[in-house]
């Protein structure tokens, strides 16, 4: 097994100008488009934890609240939080801001993807376990199994009544 | 409210070929491409049922199993499952093949993706009913709400304890 | 030689969203840009025919009567209607329609593309024949002959007076 | 009306490179992106001899008999043949060359767009005659005629017992 | 005149990943497409600068010794350097990494661009001047005017011999 | 060393239309983007006199003076000025153009790329020197040899007082 590696080694920002094939009629960036840029970069943040070839193996729930604006500069900021044998789960958090108004960056999105790195013929591989520094990121690694649980029972590959992390979420009878 | 329409009125089948710009270093079709792929065609669906402009809200969890080559055909299947006031579920399903080799089609996806109708200024305007019909679109229909309680509870706007659907599914207290 | 096979198995649905970068200055589809896509749904087509790369051969005369407005959804509609050796001809139908405003689709083109079935070195390859069941069907599959004399007189490859089917069109002494 | 134009000042030029999401699973390129670059060009042209906004109203059959490759330098060279009242044939000769390897450039397609001229509105509107100066000019001038019958009779817009230029070129009993 | 801003409330970082359509032949990217990036990354740390719309007005020489591959993250890093009246200079650093070999990023290139803010109708507006801290940003501000020289010169619209700032460059007489 | 080739031989005419996602939010044609084209025209000047793979080595200083409008039709023109052992520069000149309204080209840009040629292991190989015909080949051809010490002085491979070529243009002492 690799040597554990730091979370903030795997530390990504990256950059986006919204330009107009990524706009629907309002002129609001297309769901599906952040979806794309949020996928490279957080497979860019797993290949930085691995140091190997990842493939994406899902993603979390995402909402999207506020729209972004043609011209909108969209940035992503991401980063490992936990890694499972040879998959890793990733959060990413998206702003976007009208510069040229001199308005504030605005949270828009959050998500946790999860990769799988990946040999030269595509065979699962063993990464480095995640050393979590920070507050923020101990929260991010602690309730990564919660959130693996909800991934696997959605998945339909483990049983509602093994997740025992989701328990504490959902249902607690006399709560 | 708009008169209820049938749910395969929305029925859309979208087609794309897996050319190189959309394939990693494995020659596999990127996770974020297809988010993009799927976005675009569940939002086609929900503009057939509410023929007005939509815009994403919500996609749920989606996995990925199977990998996609490049040269392969993908095919998107999606229909509306349910409406909720201004709010459309629709559940897509995607598979691909290898067709110059003759190779039958892979189930490799399914995902829900949730959109809001918009007037022109970009506010929430009601849609149609959806009329379920046959037993997989009625079975869609009934889920459609525990869906959007988890949808809720992990946007943090509803409590655990009040998704009274979701119960049905974990943590079933005694058991 | 493959045995026969139904024209319907090798039915293809495509769905497009025109977008800014496939516009005019007036906010109509470029002609470019459709005949780009028909080729792709029609090359699909094909190959469900062939089971095999496929190349086009040619593209038969297309008119642009309809303008196709930014936004629109865009759904082509194709067929394999009869092969010779190793080419096949594909119809494929294209309509459009102004979702968000709730209008129709309209019919907007139809073309005929040719593609011959090719190996790993791009050598021509043998595919099956077609069955033609239903009226329409049989019609394409009777009029292919006349269409592929055209292709061949428009080449130079046929002397006109040769092209026993196309006489039934043009110029028949006595009329 | 417009004051006649001489067709050479319509001369366009346009070089591509052939880039891998431009070309099939033998890296060639498609024939649906040739036709999308030809339309471009041929357009570009149009617009040239008309000063106004042009939009594609038809191309002819066009053949592909070169496989073209990756990495290939494709040059167009297009020249407006004739006007009818608001309409733009337009000729355009494709040949594409391996540079790098020190080969010749070979032709590999030819071409006839027609273009319509159009107000902001969308509505046709009248351009300049074209002169024709050179012996293959003037041959093109000519035969334009013919090709604009076939065009009409395969669009059913004109009976084939009335394509009179069309009939020197099928049919005749007894030549 | 807007107040001062610091140089480093402009710091921008952006990432890439190096797609087929981006290389040449070699597999390697191709210098126009750096280029590209390097212009969006650098009219963004311009507008971060000037809060305002900020258009190109040079790109000072630029080489590219190490050739970057196909699939490696090209990272991009940029700060406004200073401000003259309505222009700015951006330095950008590039460096670029093959992360899957767990190969250290490489330093690839550096280049200068100047931006002009511009108000709604394009005219040039004035923007704050900038505010530098450590060394670096002090050596960047005052190279700055050598190079604004330079580009004077190059342009045609400074005569070598006013250009003060250059003379210690090239030529001191004597030497 | 290959002969000598007449510059004349690698003249290349390359056209665009800029297209919604070429501009930025005054609808100008971003700087970058016109880079990238200008290298593209620049490489495929390079390759017709090598008949070699080559890459980009160097680009000079560019600036931007004329804003380049959406729907304008960009004209690039290009040729070899000089060779030096595997290196050529090459001149490229940029014109625009709002063909639709009726308005004559402008000259908008000019610049000089470098590039290296290159064999199969991207090694450099030596290229065909440059004959220089017309008098504005001979001045380009002339003034290659200064421009090509700037670029070393600024690559920090050349010593300022080494560049003899230079001294002519700055810092002439006296005067």
């Amino acid at each position: 097994m690799p040597l554990p590696k730091k979370a903030s080694e795997s530390h990504t920002i990256m950059t986006e100008m919204v330009l107009p094939n990524d706009t629907n009629t309002l002129n609001n960036l297309m769901g599906g488009r952040l979806l794309h840029w949020m996928d490279i970069c957080a497979a860019i943040t797993a290949q930085k934890h691995a140091h190997r070839t990842v493939v994406t193996a899902s993603v979390d729930n995402v909402s999207f609240a506020e729209p972004i604006k043609l011209g909108n500069i969209v940035t992503f900021e991401a980063q490992v939080t936990r890694a499972f044998t040879s998959s890793m789960e990733v959060h990413i958090k998206v702003s976007a801001q009208n510069l040229s108004a001199g308005e504030a960056a605005v949270h828009t999105n959050s998500a946790f993807y999860t990769f799988v790195a990946v040999d030269q013929s595509g065979r699962p591989i063993e990464v480095a376990p995640v050393i979590a520094e920070t507050e923020e990121e101990q929260s991010f690694f602690q309730s990564a199994l919660r959130r693996r649980q909800l991934r696997l029972v959605l998945a339909g590959r483990m049983k509602p009544s093994d997740a025992t992390e989701l328990k504490a979420l959902f249902g607690e009878s006399g709560e």
